[in-house]
């Protein structure tokens, strides 16, 4: 499948050297504003072709599907680009910066017959699955309460300080507890949220603890935070036990306790993996598309559609509005 | 000095053990409204007398701490009673069902010149201090974010499920995390607070999430449960690194980290004594009496204050009301 790109930042690189580690997929092109980075990204990374704008790429016809790796403020942008041009489109989280952005895109898509899925990795990888299975076994009871943090000291980068670039600690970190959340309740209603935020001079968030109330009682209790490294633990308690998460944005141990905070037998999963973890969402997305598929069951438009939406309620209790948005 | 009980429940029955196992330390008699259970109490625990009253017990000369071990929603008549007859008090937490009441006991303590001090052991442990002594070194910076849970499978006990007792997970499991988060930020003031709960059918709550926004822009993350029980586990994250305790009730192990979640050097202190923890609030509160202090600067009066108002603050947003409050 051939893969071109928008955007050749950070994620870019990092994406374009999985592409290349993949099989089956191949680092087609890359576009950029100025066609130096493009050119300088193509050599580096072996793709056949560079383009100075994002058009160029989304009327060349070889493209198969279109990674788009510019900051979120752009994303609805580039994903209407590309749904003009029928251009199917892996796009990274956050999705857009608000749900009203991300329903007109995904309308479009629908219309457009094009495949879109929201690039947010934990949505896509092996220990999604063997949380779900823990949980849907009945090991550890009834789920009554969440935890997660993530914490990264990146309130210096301008990606997050800046809000006209769609800035903040929510969009490009909480997102992933917030996720956390949402796939330990899977298919059980939020039925309220309350959270508090600590703010940067320039108006956005740089620190956020949020809570969500679901409809069966239970409780997520999360924070994300730009400016300490945390633990990046996550918990998911039952009634006769919980599971601890070690690095919930890219998990590398499961464990599995019982109601007295000792571990089950063999519940230990150390996960190991030859890949870096970005593989997953380019196959379920080559997957789907083969399938004649317009979105992933590992990240439903109506998924997405919910995060930006308990985003937006956080942002707007906050009183916290991006620079681009009406 | 000869200790005096009101009340002879569980917890009266930890610290009779602690009292007979503490040099200085007499427990002199027990009052329970069935003088048979005084007796029987007496009896198993050594003490010298036993009285079917509280009056009785107030009444006599020879008390000269008295400790009270009655439900909360029972503790500001038992400590107005003992004020009046100026007995010193060392007070089971909660210390009241809510501010005004607390208000009311230690505004009489101080007019009549008795001692008064709220036993909640975590704020004279050693721990504390320790805690404490780590963060003023700077070691792990500037403090931003604290998280700390208490869970424990109690949904079932009487005094958590009966409102009519000042049932709820709040005043009995909460206070924990809520003054392991205002030790963490000791003299900042709270400028917000945030939170959801689940109700019991008998409209006490559960389960808490809670947020502190604190003046200098640090969050407190906490939460309490009364059906899961929680790894016991509280964080505070600085910019430097973070402090991680082991069981934020009864502090077994502190680790601190750096800011690449790696363990600094000797960094791991892990907490021995010989005492069941109960020793340190006695202690604490012959030393003021013998000094002639009405209270004790490890949990001063302000601070007791201060918790009973954010935990009527909490209880308030939720719509709990306790049967006794007006």
């Amino acid at each position: 499948m051939k893969v071109g790109f928008i955007g050749c930042g950070h994620i870019a690189r990092t994406m374009a050297e999985t592409v290349n580690n993949t099989k089956g997929f191949e680092l087609y092109c890359v576009a950029a504003r100025d066609v130096d980075r493009a050119n300088a990204f193509k050599d580096e990374f072996g793709a056949k072709k560079a383009y100075g704008s994002y058009e160029e790429l989304v009327a060349d016809d070889n493209v198969e599907l279109v990674y788009i790796a510019t900051p979120h403020s752009h994303h609805r942008d580039h994903m209407m680009l590309c749904i003009e041009h029928k251009k199917n489109i892996l796009c990274e989280k956050a999705f857009t910066v608000n749900e009203a952005e991300a329903n007109e895109v995904l309308t479009a898509a629908k219309e457009n017959g094009v495949f879109v899925a929201e690039a947010i990795w934990t949505r896509y990888m092996p220990a999604r699955k063997l949380i779900d299975d823990i949980i849907s076994s009945g090991k550890i009871g009834r789920v009554t309460t969440i935890t997660a943090n993530l914490g990264y000291q990146i309130s210096n980068k301008e990606r997050i300080i800046d809000p006209s670039l769609g800035g903040g600690v929510l969009l490009d970190i909480g997102i992933y507890p917030l996720n956390f959340a949402l796939m330990a309740r899977n298919n059980v209603n939020v039925k309220a949220l309350t959270g508090i935020c600590t703010k940067a001079e320039t108006g956005v968030d740089l620190q956020d603890s949020m809570t969500l109330a679901f409809e069966d009682g239970s409780i997520a209790t999360i924070f994300a935070d730009a400016e300490v490294t945390s633990d990046r633990r996550g918990y998911i308690y039952g009634t006769k036990g919980y599971i601890e998460v070690e690095n919930i944005n890219n998990p590398e141990v499961i464990r599995v306790f019982d109601d007295s905070r000792k571990p089950f037998m063999n519940s230990e999963i150390i996960i190991k993996n030859d890949y870096n973890g970005y593989e997953y969402e380019l196959i379920e997305a080559k997957k789907c598309i083969e399938e004649g598929k317009l979105e992933s069951e590992m990240m439903s438009h109506k998924e997405t559609l919910r995060v930006m939406r308990f985003m937006d309620a956080f942002r707007a209790s906050w009183g916290i509005k991006l620079s681009n948005e009406i």
